[in-house]
Formats: C-alpha cells, structure tokens, sequence
C-alpha cells in the first residue's frame, strides 16, 4: 500500500488556462482502459522538456528531443500507456510519427508540434492504429478540468493517481502550476522521470523555462529511487501557457524567477514523493539527508548508495535497525578520499555512528523506535564540505518481487 | 537452494605442502558454532592479497592491507564468523591486533607476520577475547587435509560450502593449487571477494604473485554480482608455498606462469560462480557474455548493469522472457556514445533483439523455452570494438528479502 499518500482531492487540482486535456481508451492492453490522454496547449505557450539518458531511449523520447530541440511551437502531447515503444527500431519511430501526424490533422496543427509519449512494456510493438482511432473521443473530452482524470489515465503499475496544484504572487499576479506524474517501478530517473507534466499560466521565457525544468528536475524526480532502474522513457516537461497576465519572466536573478521556481519545485516535489510513496511494494518512506559534502553529487552519490541498496532496503521493510548496511553503502558510494572516521550517522535524531564506529551512547531500542515509523529520514554528515543534497527511497518487500515476477511490466 | 553444486567432497580437495588448517568454537554468536579458523603457513611462502575498495572497510582489512604493505613474511591468517569488525573506529583496529599478537604467541611468529579476517555483522564489537581463548584449540586440530572444514567453518549465510582443487604441470613438476571461499550476500566485489582463499605449492615471485592474483580476482570474484552491495570485508587471498619443486616462475610472458595463471584461475571462477549459484535466494544461474565492445570496462559494465538490475532478476525468477528489462538495463549501463541500433542480444542461443528492436523472427515461446532453464546464458554484442567480459549473477526472489528481512547478517 503506498505510504501516506492523501487521496486525491480533483477539487484541489487547479486548472492552467491554455491547457485543456481529454482522455479516451484505446484498448491498448485492456478493453475500455482508459489509456490515452490527449493535452492541447493554447497558442504562444512556451514548453521545455528532459528525458531520460538510457540509450535504449523509446521512440516517442528521440522525437521529443528532435522537436524541442528544432524550437517548433508545441501544440499538443499525446499519451499512451500500455506498451512504452521502447526497443522497437525503425518501426517504432514510424509508429510514433504517425500518431504525431494523426493528432495534427485532428487538432488542426503541424506534426511537429505533437509530443508523443508512451509507457508501459518495452520490446513490443505500439499499435498504433488503435491511439489513432481513439484520437476523437479524446479531443470531445477536452476540458481544463480533467487533470485529476489524467493523473489517473496515464497510470501503469502505480496504485494511486500523483497530482498537486499550487498558487504562487509573480508581480501582482496570481500564477497557477498544476501536475502530474506516473511511476512505481523501474524508478531512478536520469534527466527526468516516467512521465512528469507540470503546466503553469506564468509568463516566462523559453531559457529561463529551460533552466528552471533542470532545477525542478535534479532536485525532485532525479533524486528519488525505487529499484535502481533508470527506465526507457523518462520524460519531465514543463509548459507556461503565459496567460497569467504577469511581465514575462527574464532575469535568473529576479524574484519573480525565485518565486516560480520555489512554486514548480513544490509540486515537482510532491510529485517525485509521490511516485516513492507508491513505489513498487513499499511500506516505508524514507528521506536521505547528506549535507557536508564537498559537492552536491558527492552527496547525492552517497544518497543514492544508500537509497538503491536491497541490504538497506530490505533492513528497513523488516523495521530492522541493522544500521552497518548502511555505513557498508556510503563506503561504496564511489568517494576514493572519503574519510570515514568523520562521518556522523542519525536515524531520524538518534546519532548511530561517529568517529568510524558506533556510537557508544546509541541503544539498539532507540533505532527500533525510529525503524517501527513509515516514514524515516537518514541524516548524514560527511563534515568535508558545504554542500548537501537530498535522496527519497522506499523500502523492498515480498510486494516488489511479486508484482515484478507476475506482471509484464 | 543453490544452482547446481555438487556436494563437496571433502576427498577431492588436495592438501598444499606448507599450509596447515586448524579450526576451533570460540562462541562468538552460537555456543559450538564452529567460527574461528587458522592457516599456518610454512617459511618461505609468498602471500598475495586484494582487498574490498569500500571506504568503510573493516578493521582486520586495514591491517591485512598494512602489513601486506609492508612486505612482512606472512606465517599465519586467523579468520572469524559472526562479526565483521566493520564500523568499529579505533576500537576494532585494537581488537584485531589483539587477535594477531595472541596467534603470534601461539605460534612462535611477530604479530606483523599474523593477517587477520573477519565476517557477520557489522558495527558491533568483536569479542576478541573469545577469539583469542579458542586459538589453542584451532593449533591442536592443525591438519593439511582440513580444507573441507574450513570451507564450512567461513560460511554465513552461505547453504553450502565452496572448495576447488587442481593440478598443472609447471616445469616438470606437478603444482597443485587449492581454494576456498565463502560469500551469499552482500556480494558486488570490487577488487576481491568476501573471503577467498587460494593456496598452491607453486614457486613464483613476490610481483608475479601479486599480478597473477590481480588477474584471477578481476575475471572471477570481481565479475560476480548478488545484490549491488560491495562488503566492507573482501579479502581474496593467494598463498604460494614454494614446495612444489618447480623452479620459480620470475617470466610474466614464459609458459609456466601462463599454465599457473590458467589453474589459478580455474579454481578462482569455481569458486566465484560457487557464490553466484549459493546466492541468497538464488533459483537461477545467470551468465553475461558481453563481446564486441570498445574496452574490456564498458563490457563488464554491461554485464553489471544487467547482472543487478531487481528488474531483470525478478523477471528471471519468474521464469518470465520479459526481455525489454534487459535493453533497459543495456541503455541506462554508461556508455554514453553506445548506438543501440548495433547491439545483439541473445537468450542462450535465440536471437531476441536487433537493429535496435525485436527479432522480427522472435517467437515467445523460444525465449519461454530459455527461461524455464536453471542456467542461461545472456549474450550481448556491442559490435563497437574486440574487447569482451563475464559477468555471473543469479535471479531475485521471494527468499532474498525473507533472508535479509529476517536475518541480522
């Protein structure tokens, strides 16, 4: 069951003018699934996009790119689950463009401004004929009030739909950003993460939107994990409608840029909590806090070491304070002059290791206390540096390998 | 169970002329557990050790490592279960050196001259004292023919036992080399294996011992993978007595360093693929044949990337040809220049992916046919270069997380 994710409120999910969304099923795996969702995108949006660096990338990824990258204005992304047209060659470029293409006949604009995206197994052939054939029903569906309905049209192995909306003053100007995301399994996003969209109806220029994305990014979907997989079609975009009425965001420097980004990494955040939360069989949410580093992905490396060990994640699922798991992972973590003597371990307040070893205050009963909790911070101090970074991990139960042994996924 | 060990025979395993095996109880976890275990070495051996690359390695480790160093003539190693001495700080390097002066006095020979191993849990105190009260009792049961029980006295977590013998013609005289292991969990070696010992009567000099031990670890023990998590014990062990009779081998290029290297090898892979098959959980036996890349270090990442991915072992367990997860794996490997358009990828001998995609001619049921096997093969060609490597792993079940759950290892 995932940990403390609140159910969804649609209510909550606040509309972005510009964006309006429709859902359809395809009958991609399952008849009558809802497995298509459809966004349109009002004209003079700006989108930015990041993608995973699995050079197995799927199909509708290289098209992503190749779009964002050649500046076309996009339009229109459409979405499939049930089949990730990863691992398919020639032809599945050749699906995907046909559906850019069909989109783009259906909503009356180019077929280069259609971003596809497609999750689900790898190694298979998209039909494609049938997202086509879906294509109307979606577009009758279209209403700035379906995010809650997309966040749960675009879910795979996940249980519970991911979505957060916020609010946030950008000169004078109530700016509004809402997202969602998808993802369980084969979590440990390179660049981005299975599936991330956040729209916002700020005003902001195609640089900044740019820059702002591979903030949020780092900082929410790329610093979680839950089996070590960096998948095939990690994609995170980021879409300003620009209707806000607010003066277009210029300057890294401004406030205006501050208050944007605080506001996008919050639901990023939530987002890539989320994801975590409703990792695949977890029952435990951890938090891993490494400051003191002599860089930030020192720290993260360190973070990840811990958040990706089956020794760690296994301790954790049994509520087992078997903490030398976890001083065995930072000492692989890659830091060849990482003195380890130095290092200060907590679990959540209860300082576990210092000076190399254990330390000799720390009770077996205080780790038991904290490891009964569902959600647990790992809080370490590297004290060789200024930098910090942080990692969200879950646990691995009996729960992981059952739905990866039994679902082709 | 473990995939297709034979049962040891204790009689296959020949003794070495200069090493002598004594084993005790010292009581360290459980009252008789036989958990404490001491090679003498005869003068004029050689002694050759790698260890783990963990910042957090154990205290006996560091001092192994020191007088190794230090070119010390090595007369004894003294090994223990059921307490790594890991996460110890200063405290566990004094216990350790405890440990060496009482062998020393024991068995007429400087401390310095006493390496010392350890293996269980990690960030607890070693009860040296109980170590160092069962040394007389491991000098009583000296024997050259104790191979076996050693074998059995080092394991944790291991099922069964892991000992290798063979012999070589070296120059007219016959060389034997024999080796144990031991090692289930908390297996990624890099540099050296959780406890491997390989002793030959051999004469060969002190560099061409060591080069000879750097080989056999990096195309066995440090070619194995269980779950991603590098110890911070490994210690691999190479012991060349000199009594063989056959004159010291000082020519890297001659042919009797290329026959030693061959036998030491033969037994190293026994050995390695030993703790694969005993793998915590382990119900399959994988092996990652990865050729035609651009350097023998992106092929062995290959093969890793592969060999830990929960994905693609949970996949294996099931018995499921879900091979997606294998291209995923491929893809997310590191080489960032890799074109996937080139790659081939082979389950035993059926042709699953090419061109980037699926075997057009790929049917189900023959990667269905594979799978149900207990040993498969998965063969990779890069086709970017003539370099290649091996990686051996096992699958992930139920078992692994019941074992980690509920053991404190």
């Amino acid at each position: 069951m995932p940990v403390n994710i609140a159910p969804l409120d649609p209510a909550a999910l606040l509309p972005i003018a510009g964006v309006e969304i429709g859902i359809a099923s395809a009958g991609i795996k399952k008849v009558g699934r809802k497995d298509t969702t459809l966004f349109r995108i009002a004209p003079g949006a700006r989108v930015a996009g990041v993608f995973t660096l699995n050079r197995f990338c799927a199909a509708p990824v290289r098209i992503c790119q190749g779009y964002l990258a050649a500046g076309h204005e996009i339009r229109a992304l459409v979405i499939n689950t049930g089949n990730a047209n990863a691992g398919t060659g020639v032809d599945g470029m050749q699906r995907a463009q046909a559906i850019c293409a069909a989109t783009a006949v259906e909503l009356g604009v180019e077929a280069n401004q259609v971003l596809p995206f497609s999750t689900g197994v790898i190694l298979e052939s998209l039909p494609a004929d049938k997202i086509i054939a879906a294509l109307p029903a979606a577009k009758a569906d279209f209403s700035a009030s379906n995010w809650a309905e997309a966040a749960s049209s675009i879910m795979t192995t996940d249980i519970v739909p991911k979505a957060s909306s916020t609010q946030v003053q950008i000169g004078g100007k109530t700016v509004t950003i809402t997202g969602i995301a998808k993802g369980s399994g084969m979590i440990h996003p390179n660049m981005a993460t299975m599936l991330g969209y956040v729209a916002t109806d700020a005003a902001i220029s195609q640089p900044l939107l740019q820059q702002m994305l591979k903030y949020a990014a780092d900082h929410s979907f790329n610093s979680i994990t839950v089996d070590g997989d960096t998948s095939t079609n990690d994609s995170f975009i980021l879409i300003a409608t620009g209707q806000a009425g607010n003066d277009e965001i210029v300057d890294a420097n401004s406030a205006d840029f501050a208050a944007l980004q605080a506001a996008v990494l919050q639901v990023s955040q939530f987002l890539a909590q989320a994801i975590v939360r409703d990792g695949e069989g977890a029952t435990k949410f951890i938090t891993i806090n490494v400051e003191g580093g002599a860089s930030y992905d020192e720290c993260k490396a360190v973070g990840y070491a811990i958040g990706r060990s089956p020794l760690v994640k296994t301790a954790f699922f049994a509520s087992d304070p078997n903490l030398g798991r976890i001083l065995a992972a930072i000492g692989y973590a890659g830091i060849n002059d990482l003195d380890v003597d130095n290092i200060e371990v907590r679990l959540d307040d209860v300082l576990v290791a210092i000076n190399g070893g254990r330390n000799p205050d720390y009770r077996e009963e205080q780790g038991q206390a904290v490891m009964n909790k569902a959600e647990i911070a790992i809080n370490i101090k590297l004290n060789r540096g200024e930098h910090k970074a942080t990692v969200w991990s879950c646990d691995f139960s009996y729960d992981y390998v059952k739905i990866n042994a039994e679902y082709r996924s």
